[in-house]
């Protein structure tokens, strides 16, 4: 058995974002040379998701008001009485979904036709790191 | 290490329906011979989830209708403006959970006493793919 | 490749409560002895959660405050038709998400700064099981 690990970084200059990280995903499984396996793609941070769905701006515009919606902003949360003011954002993360694995197929990522992974932040404007492992042969 | 990849072919005669896969995912483990893994069951198209819960059908009413009431259909969703119509099947799908990871142990799925698998599609009527992938021994 | 498998039990003594289990997650992975691989964490009930957020008490009452705005308890559920008085639990499970999948780098649960695992119960007061099944070298 083979394991591979990275970090990715990234910093969104927005406070809430969707992002398409697939093409790094890629190059992130080109690079360990495994054919079959699993991929585990996992935000290192608590206020953002990796998430699968269509990479079409509506619909993310569309999945950002629905949680806005589920999980307002600008509410006295008591996560807040530590100081933070990101409470909205930890619970939109539970909403949409934290984590994915990510099936690998004769050396690629086996998607349907549709299917683009993407992060999601929600409390942004600093550096965050997602981690990849990649296991299998 | 082994691993076995295979697709579940489902076409829901309704647009919306929950259905039972358990036996299909565990004809796909026997047809493998792995007995120590795990299996990633995910649906290959965007508006469909994979969960786990009980094969109760009162309780898929109370999914079906909780769903509906946080991302309710006949909107006028953004990703509507691309000519589609399914915003909502897309919103329900990120809600309910996309995909599972399930334990294969002794050369069967791992289960608890009512833990069952199960296909949700909102957007149906049209034949959709499953990705069944086990890693092993 | 080698796999563990254990069984973590907890009996809440409230009906609902999220707690650490992030030390029993890595004492189970030391004896497992794997160094580099994936641990699928999973509740073997179905009213019950696993997920990775901040240990913080402000929090895990806006989670669950969040959960019952979205899914109320004391509803009329089509599930109480079987005697079952607990549809609400079976929703809120699926809306802050089932299970979870966690990379081992090193021999260690590989987390960023403020990730911890937690078990959500719903439906407490009995002996829940949680499957950990980890597979790697």
């Amino acid at each position: 058995m083979k394991s591979h690990t990275r970090n990715l970084t990234i910093t969104t200059p927005r406070e809430r974002e969707i992002r398409d990280i697939t093409p790094e995903l890629e190059g992130i499984l080109k690079e360990s040379g495994i054919r079959e396996g699993l991929m585990l793609v996992n935000p290192m941070h608590i206020t953002a998701s990796v998430f699968v769905n269509d990479a079409e701006d509506g619909l993310h515009q569309d999945l950002m008001e629905t949680l806005e919606r589920l999980a307002p902003s600008g509410r006295d949360y008591h996560h807040h009485r530590t100081g933070e003011t990101n409470g909205d954002a930890h619970l939109k993360r539970q909403l949409l979904g934290q984590q994915v694995v990510l099936a690998v197929t004769e050396g690629r990522l086996h998607f349907g036709p549709w299917e683009r992974v993407h992060y999601a932040e929600f409390d942004g404007r600093r550096p965050k790191r997602i981690l990849v492992k990649i296991i299998g042969e």
